[in-house]
């Protein structure tokens, strides 16, 4: 019998790593996930991480071939092969992950982050299929984002490009991390619109269902369900995320001139919410000749494989080049 | 004999059309200028150019062969070969120059604009050999930028992409053109900077030399000039420019990770009297991965033949890839 080619994708998230079997055509014949617990050091890890696999791949021994496995993890870097400096993860500084995982099971590995893998995976089986001038921002406890330009992954020089979270919305703005002032993901990101709330909150003596929760409770999900049920501050919120995110997604645009803004990520379940003032601040911002002509659009690939698919979709990217 | 390949250069500006015969290492065998009489219409324009075109290369015609013409030109799209709705020539909204000019001499025409071609030229000749991710921003009556990935030029999904000098510094900023406010390009220019003396001059009382001069009269010549003589207000100007560009290039930085940043164009002859301030502002708010890693350069192609030596290297650009 004729073995299927598949690839291995790996989802490396603070939480949980998930893995899954994924064919040429974006199809995953299965899947699992475990506990990434993310206070162990990677000698704890890997064995684990090789259980897993080795659990999910063992029904399909006789019938799959494993061409290679792609894995997104945080600071994950392309060029390299390292995982440098996580920040949630209790790793040496410099972990060599694509090499061990490669040394373990002898096939071809890449890693990248989680935002680049995503635009892969948009590209490869989503809605950025054909498209070679695109972006994928994931809106999530941060702001992270997945550059395709001429068809291509965006890594730049270092392997860092796509830090589209922190380009700077006001010198003087929020803090983020590290001291820096103002970075976009500070505004728009499940967390940034928290932050806004309680802006908004203080700034306005509207009457609010969101005047009930404290800080540490308020989630991107309840400022969307009282939007929902017509909260004035809650819509206003969206309103005030959207004109910051819409400003910046027009300087995105002047630069790189994209077919496609393809948005991703805990936050954008809030749907027209957040993408009705996004795309109605992105216009008004626009340069006029790019007005009316780049797609925003939700991702293709929504649903519990989405990073494994991304993940996955990697490593086929990189056997395709190699075909010619 | 032998002839020498090599390919034609022609630069279209406002005022003037320089025109010359580039071999492949970048050497300017002969060149010309003429004047590009924004007023006349494209029919009266093209004999003029071929007639300056075929007096420059009567000379050479047993000694070269022409491989191809390459033309830098205000509003230029490489995709389509077409001038579209350029501001400063009164030619149709949309004129096919590329075929034009493609038609008249039966080899291949290509076309981009300005600051793309200089990011060409760059590559090919100048600064930027063997990099694969930069970008050339041109400072002069606007801002303009090319930009480099992956060793390709960013076209984006419809040929517009390297408005950089669109970003907003400031939605409520100056006006720009068309309604629009706070362009980067009305902060830093060469036009931005007489702008910002005249605010300056406007905010404090301290003297200055800039004082004595009409505000249509100033320029950018000018004001570098006082600067050196230590005036104040003109070395504040700088400053205030250097904050306002290393800002904006810190997002491109966190946005594309390029190798270097090199700038070219009239402001740039002001040379550390604007880069300093823009390297400290830019090292100031660059996301932290970034930092100390960034080249900020000035033009490898400074000269009289820059832009003749951007064209044609556009079309070297196109022989190589179709050499494989």
């Amino acid at each position: 019998m004729l073995k299927k080619e598949v690839t291995l994708g790996i989802d490396i998230g603070g939480t949980n790593t998930k893995v899954g079997i994924v064919d040429r055509d974006g199809e995953c014949l299965a899947n699992s996930v475990m506990a990434t617990r993310a206070e162990e050091p990677i000698e704890f890890f890997l064995p684990r991480l090789y259980h897993t696999i080795d659990a999910m791949v063992s029904p399909f021994l006789e019938s799959i071939n494993i061409l290679g496995i792609g894995i997104g993890a945080p600071n994950a870097n392309f060029y390299t092969g390292l995982i440098e400096q996580p920040a949630n993860l209790k790793w040496a500084d410099k972990t060599p992950l694509a090499k061990l995982v490669e040394d373990n099971y002898k096939i071809p590995v890449k890693l990248t982050n989680d935002a680049k893998a995503a635009a892969i995976g948009e590209m490869k089986f989503g809605v950025a299929k054909g498209m070679k001038n695109f972006m994928v921002l994931t809106l999530g406890t941060g702001l992270g984002s997945g550059i395709v330009v001429n068809g291509e992954v965006v890594y730049g020089a270092d392997g860092y490009a796509g830090e589209f979270g922190h380009v700077i919305v006001n010198a003087n703005g929020r803090t983020c991390g590290g001291g820096r002032r103002g970075c976009l993901e500070a505004y728009v990101s499940a967390t940034g619109i928290c932050r806004t709330v309680y802006k908004l909150l203080a700034d306005y003596p509207d009457p609010s269902e969101l005047r009930d929760i404290p800080f540490h409770e308020l989630s991107a999900e309840m400022i969307t369900e009282s939007a929902l049920r017509g909260d004035k501050i809650a819509l206003e919120a969206f309103e005030y995320t959207g004109r910051i995110f819409g400003m910046k997604l027009a300087d995105l645009v002047a630069i790189l001139s994209p077919e496609a803004i393809i948005l991703f990520g805990g936050l954008t379940r809030s749907k027209e919410l957040l993408f009705e003032p996004t795309r109605k601040y992105m216009e008004e911002y626009m340069f006029p000749i790019f007005r009316n002509k780049i797609k925003l659009l939700a991702s293709g690939l929504e649903g519990a494989n989405t990073a494994v698919l991304g993940a996955s979709a990697l490593m086929w990217n990189e056997l395709d080049k190699t075909k010619v």
